[in-house]
């Protein structure tokens, strides 16, 4: 736990000048005032938070986490819960949908098995193992207090590795059969919205499915009754191990002042957890899409994020992360190498002759 | 007027077999079925504008028309008409926002001279000159038919140039202090909306600048009259010349089977005047993104098109197609690149099983 204090307390706010300075910067490019909208206002914030007003953004990590489900077992998945580890495999061979995203965007993908229901030796994969899959949720807590502080810990611990190996922004990513459900848990716990609202069809079931799944969702709600201002213990009891990496991975990232690029629902939900320990981290989140997934939104509007992309995504694994992150990295190319009029010779507006 | 006419009659339906084999391999590849959203009908349609059902987006173009707009001299703009030339001149030196972001995405940016007001002699830039600027549309028309026919032309014979040098995709962009008064001019004609409606601020006008604007742009449709039926009178009456430019390489894209990729506002009215042209030109048309120019929503909807990005941006130049163009690009790797189920060993979903 004592790791986890230490990081929030490292979290400070953004860097105003640096942000003042990449906003002067911003309206003497040659360009009208504004007219870049949201990648103005990006690179802004990429400046505060960094502290750089000239921020540059070289080494690109997309951190996939890994962990499996107890809940499965009750049928909330249209896939079986093999597929986890199957797709962790298939990150190694760089044949998933987010190895051909990273790829495109100049990413790295570090695949962190943090509760895979099996053993992934690899020396592809990190290994940050808390336990072999949560229990299910509608029978007790999905793993204990302890387990929950762990997995939060690993992803903290995987942020401070790749920081040594430099990086300059981190995408988040998940991969667990059943997480869907256990998100849509965590984010009806700490939002107080109902059930229905915030549980979507995940991988593709059906209409029956559906409601099953939001039954579920119910029934290891009433079962643990997670205490809403306690994220720690909402993660514990009706969590994933990899989402505990995830919010870990998030306050590492802006305690060492880097963008973290949210990917979609299982990384909004950890974001709700990261958010709800440490308010001040919401400085350093950048949403990369809006997911398909119903939730999603009402994340987002928890966090007061606004999503860069919206293109009807719900695979996770960090795919939605990879192309914001190509949406961040682009801002800041903009604000540092575009010529300013000055420079270029290019008449300013009239009205600022 | 051949030349437009044989081109239009070379362009023909999407193929069928190319879309119905990539949705096979959509539905093939390790994630949820339709997960990747938008990505997913995005490489399908490559696949059918292409005949390629694993289509390849390597060559990566930027067409950036330039051309100067006589209705700049009412006032409608926020910058002095020099401004069009000195950015194309930004363009040639790298420094424009077009050039970083093409480089961001691996694009080379084409800049066209079809009518800037004064001479641009450089290497760098293609000249293709129609004309020294148009004339003021208020007073009269803003070029002869015959002059707008040239400047379709020139956007054809530009495509087909770089084709022989190899493009598998080609995004269109602009430059004209004044060109988004003619824009709404051109969008309001052909879709019959009031011209309160299709007006926007362009480059950032105040309030009394935007009442001036309307107003101008009602006195050019009321003097011109342009018939909405005929899309080249239309151009003629109000358009401009590197909007003509932009229709012919819209429509010389199609011919060739790219896809074209539809930046903003200009580009959006260009792409009303090949559509009116050539209906059958829409299917080869991707909207990169929404501008913040109010009217562009309305061209859009016109085209039935659903633009990929919506980041306020108003700047032109082609930026918004430089950020359409790489996801584009992802969504043919991700078809192309993502492993099989069968591949990858990884479990089908229970109900496929």
């Amino acid at each position: 736990m004592q790791k986890i204090h230490t990081v929030i307390n490292q979290i400070g706010p953004l860097d105003d000048e640096a942000m003042w300075s990449a906003r002067k910067r911003q309206d003497s490019l040659t360009k009208p005032r504004g007219s870049l909208g949201v990648l103005e206002e990006l690179a802004t914030r990429v400046a505060g938070i960094t502290g750089n007003p000239l921020p540059e953004i070289d080494s690109k990590v997309i951190i996939t986490m890994v962990g499996d489900h107890g809940v499965a077992e009750e049928g909330v998945s249209a896939y079986p819960r093999d597929v986890t580890i199957q797709m962790a495999h298939n990150f190694i061979r760089g044949g998933a949908g987010i190895n051909v995203l990273a790829t495109h965007v100049g990413a790295r993908v570090v695949a962190v098995d943090v509760g895979a229901a099996g053993d992934l030796d690899s020396p592809h994969i990190v290994s940050k193992k808390v336990g072999y899959g949560t229990q299910n949720m509608v029978k007790g807590p999905a793993m204990s207090f302890k387990e929950a502080v762990r997995s939060i810990e690993a992803g903290i611990d995987v942020v401070e590795e790749e920081c040594k190996k430099g990086m300059d922004i981190v995408g988040t990513g998940d991969m667990g059969i059943g997480n869907t459900t256990s998100s849509s848990a965590i984010i009806a716990a700490i939002t107080g919205e109902s059930v229905r609202k915030v549980t979507g069809r995940g991988t593709g079931i059906n209409d029956e499915g559906l409601e099953n799944k939001i039954k579920i969702v119910e029934k290891a709600l009433r079962m643990n009754n997670p205490d809403p201002k306690n994220p720690i213990e909402v993660l514990a009891k009706v969590g994933g191990f990899e989402i505990g990496g995830i919010a870990g991975a998030i306050l590492a990232g802006a305690a060492r002042r880097i963008p973290v690029v949210i990917d979609g629902f299982i990384s909004g939900a950890a974001a709700l957890i990261a958010a709800e320990l440490a308010p001040q981290a919401k400085s350093y989140m950048i949403a990369a899409h809006r997911s398909r997934e119903v939730g999603h939104t009402i994340a987002l509007d928890w966090l007061g994020l606004t999503p860069l992309l919206d293109l009807n995504l719900c695979l996770g694994e960090g795919t939605g992360a990879a192309l914001g992150i190509s949406l961040v990295e682009a801002s800041c190319k903009l604000l540092t190498g575009m010529s300013t009029f000055a420079d270029a010779g290019v008449s300013e507006a009239l009205d600022r002759k």
